[in-house]
């Protein structure tokens, strides 16, 4: 939407969200320690689901921004963090498979090389994936 | 993400699309008359589906503008076209379930009135839904 949402999305009262709340909403981990915030959602063409919440990590003024492509499985919503909670130590995100804003757009689906590696990656920390 | 594109979406080469990407492509019917474009996207959460593209129409900066909510599996990407086609006339779409920006917000899943009228409408046109 035009509008970007200046608070964090409401405790959940619905099963929806629109994409627009999703995005801009911080991520921290446990401790609730920040760690980025989600910039945007991967989603496949052919069944309609999100794949991933890609995570905006680090950089200044956009430049060295990375992206880190997480699978929507791992994130809960906390409404007291008023962010996204994935349980996963900081320097686990930090070392994940992560991309460029051009390499973020060519990022396909499961028949990408990129998408065994990031599913392989988070499955090592023995975190359920789809 | 930040950064608006400025350009359509590229020919499908990849399963996978940004949500950005997404949101501001304009949607036609199969006469390629233009009806709206996309304004966001409505995600059930537990499942990470994306049930709905929310396609905004009508309205003047901002005042009146209503937003529809389409089943997703409505939607066919033409690249020909640079946009969304879906294979219904305009006066069937202007005429379907709408909200108001506040209103949207509220739409919930399948246990929400709104759902079934949403689902109904369209299915009374034997397009295929999920």
């Amino acid at each position: 939407m035009v509008d970007t949402p200046s608070e964090p999305p409401p405790a959940i009262e619905t099963r929806l969200i629109l994409a627009s709340r999703v995005e801009h909403t911080p991520v921290v981990n446990r401790d609730g320690e920040s760690i980025g915030h989600i910039a945007d959602l991967s989603i496949d063409r052919e069944t309609g689901e999100v794949v991933y919440a890609i995570m905006s990590f680090g950089g200044f003024l956009g430049i060295g921004r990375r992206f880190h492509p997480l699978p929507w499985s791992l994130l809960t919503y906390d409404p007291r963090e008023g962010g996204y909670v994935v349980a996963l130590d900081k320097q686990v995100l930090a070392d994940a498979p992560h991309y460029d804003a051009d390499e973020l757009r060519e990022l396909g689906g499961p028949t990408h090389p990129g998408y065994g590696s990031i599913i392989d990656y988070y499955g090592a920390y023995g975190t359920p994936l789809i």
